[in-house]
């Protein structure tokens, strides 16, 4: 096992009814931002909720946060936020108004031009608390330090992360999800799945606890996410799946081993570049990068293959078929995984490519080693 | 699922060499009482590597907390707290030193006899900042609000929790754990294995990512424990079982499911009494709470003993199967499992089972049918 450090602060209201919770952890006289993104907190009753919940407190809404939260939407909200002076900042929507949410309560202190802690990675010296009302299953942004902020002007999608944005609390009602669209669910599903992958199929440390943490979460997704997607309000199936995302990406099982990340990279030029759904440039991404990183991942593949997906034979037809597993399961899901699905031909890696390289994204994935030549290849395998 | 609230603010550090960065995490001019037991941390080195660390600190000592941690003892140390007003506590040693100096934390500012803050649950309003270094994996009082303290005079071993006394931090590095007596190592894996089962071995509520999640504790430890014992200097072995012990009782695998503790609360009671180590006690009353609770725990007996233990065939053997796999496997470590093996005979239980009254322990498991009568036959098949 490796040495690590694991802090995660945030308090997790979950289950049914829990909005009410958040009025005891907002603190007493705050000021507060409440961010959301397209209206349809207005609909299925969540805002109402939420307005209720914070009837002690003053309020400021911002809405409109776009899926893919961009940089110039983000600086309106920091602008109201500054003029309103408020004191705490609470975002009701996906993963998309947590990030975004998460960028404003970091670039409200910020002095200067902001995009430097996306561009330049300025450490951020202090943030407005947040706490968020999860309606999405899929970023796990509701427990982490991470954001991702796209520039729409550039067509840049660029991360950071500071212990300082951590979520104070979050509220995660499954029934508040009911209502979302199929498209989103089996994203969030692929989400959450890919996730867990980017931090358990690197190569062995001896971590059998995280490995079997990760392994779970997997096999979980596997049962759940199906489930889910077939009947939204069944309400276990519907927590189960929420709850995976959460522990998906909120550092548990990243503690003591590698970590690869080359999808998630790649999968942002692709969105950035193209606009396809984050879920959808994991599904394409990840079977494709196992398939050229399957020696360097060969232990770990095998193990995946044999615990996860129940495989037995020998080792090569046992990667083959975990790769193809989970490729069918993607497209099980109704997320495709071809570049070509999408419209996207052959011509259009080149661009993908030098975007990495203008990202400095030249040594990705557990050791390095995913050059962008390498990631060329990986994006042939996608199309 | 169950609804739940998830909180565990404590950073850990995990890893050889992590005792010096320690010195991060201790406020800047706070004034440290650092607590320890019988002095072991003089021999192996901790105790230079901790003074190091908090050069930079006015430091006041306090030694000599023994195992399950003395009302008498700590209230010396809070005298000693408060006599120096120190600013934070740094406990160094095991789950008693750990658990004991949770409650100086919370007594140093509690008014009237802190003995109502276990006797009469009295809310802790306020307490210390504590840090630790962990030095005998076991309780995974590093990691939680929990901690259990014993009065001499009464023969009293009772538990209190509150958020104030999350530790801020826990240095958990295994070498330092390396020159531990084996009989403290296998007590250690019994109580993390006993901790997992408590939460784990109750009834089926839909949440098979907790359950996962507890299966692979007790994987682990079924393969580490072993391990860790026959070859202590094994480092990954050990760090392994020591991340079990963390996860095993740090409210991760609680969330949203129903809870048992009948057997650590009938456990304390023999310890109180008897003097048995609390891994021990552990060892004797699990598997007889299992068999007597059989056909209660019926539906994850039957996955335990598949999922864990591999086990197949008709229900009954398989019940019967892992109910005596859990009891070879804590003799396998060498913690007997019977009252005769530590010299205490039938004629002791009237007295077990009086004590549990008086402490109000007449509903114990998770469904609350464990009344006095049903623990004197869980003892009964203790014997």
């Amino acid at each position: 096992m490796q040495n690590f450090t694991f802090y995660n602060p945030t308090k997790i209201l979950f289950g049914q009814g829990q909005i009410a919770a958040l009025s005891a952890e907002v603190p007493a006289g705050a000021k507060v931002l409440l961010t959301y993104g397209g209206g349809s907190i207005h609909r299925n009753g969540v805002y109402t909720e939420v307005k209720a919940a914070l009837s002690g407190h003053a309020v400021v809404e911002f809405g409109g946060i776009e899926a893919n939260p961009q940089f110039e939407t983000l600086m309106r909200a920091v602008d109201l936020a500054r003029k309103e002076q408020v004191d705490f900042i609470l975002a009701v929507g996906g993963g998309s108004v947590i990030d975004g949410s998460k960028f404003i309560a970091a670039a409200f202190y910020h002095e200067g031009d902001a995009w430097a802690i996306l561009a330049e990675h300025a450490a951020v010296q202090r943030a407005l608390p947040l706490g968020t009302v999860l309606t999405l299953p899929a970023t796990g942004s509701e427990m982490n330090a991470f954001a991702v902020v796209t520039r729409a002007s550039t067509r840049e999608k660029l991360p950071f992360s500071s212990p300082l944005i951590y979520p104070r609390f979050s509220v995660l009602d499954p029934t508040k999800t009911f209502t979302l669209p199929p498209r989103q669910i089996a994203n969030g599903v692929v989400d959450a799945f890919t996730h867990t992958v980017e931090q358990y199929l690197t190569y062995p440390v001896n971590a059998p606890l995280q490995d079997r943490f990760a392994e779970g979460i997997l096999q979980t997704l596997i049962e759940e996410g199906p489930k889910t997607l077939r009947e939204p309000q069944d309400y276990d199936a519907r927590a189960n799946m929420m709850w995976c995302a959460t522990m998906a990406l909120n550092g548990l099982i990243a503690a003591g081993v590698p970590q690869d990340w080359a999808t998630h990279m790649i999968g942002h030029e692709i969105t950035a570049l193209h606009g396809l759904d984050h879920g959808q440039t994991l599904a394409v991404v990840l079977p494709a990068t196992l398939q050229r990183q399957r020696d360097a991942k060969r232990d770990k593949l095998i193990q995946y293959g044999r615990r996860v997906w129940g495989l037995s034979g020998d080792d090569e037809h046992i990667i083959d078929e975990a790769i193809g597993r989970t490729r069918a399961f993607f497209e099980s899901l109704g997320v495709k995984t071809h570049l070509r699905d999408y419209g996207i031909g052959s011509d259009a890696i080149p661009a993908l490519v030098e975007q990495l390289e203008k990202h400095g994204m030249v040594k990705l994935g557990e050791r390095g080693d995913i050059t962008p030549q390498r990631s060329r290849e990986i994006l042939e395998l996608c199309a």
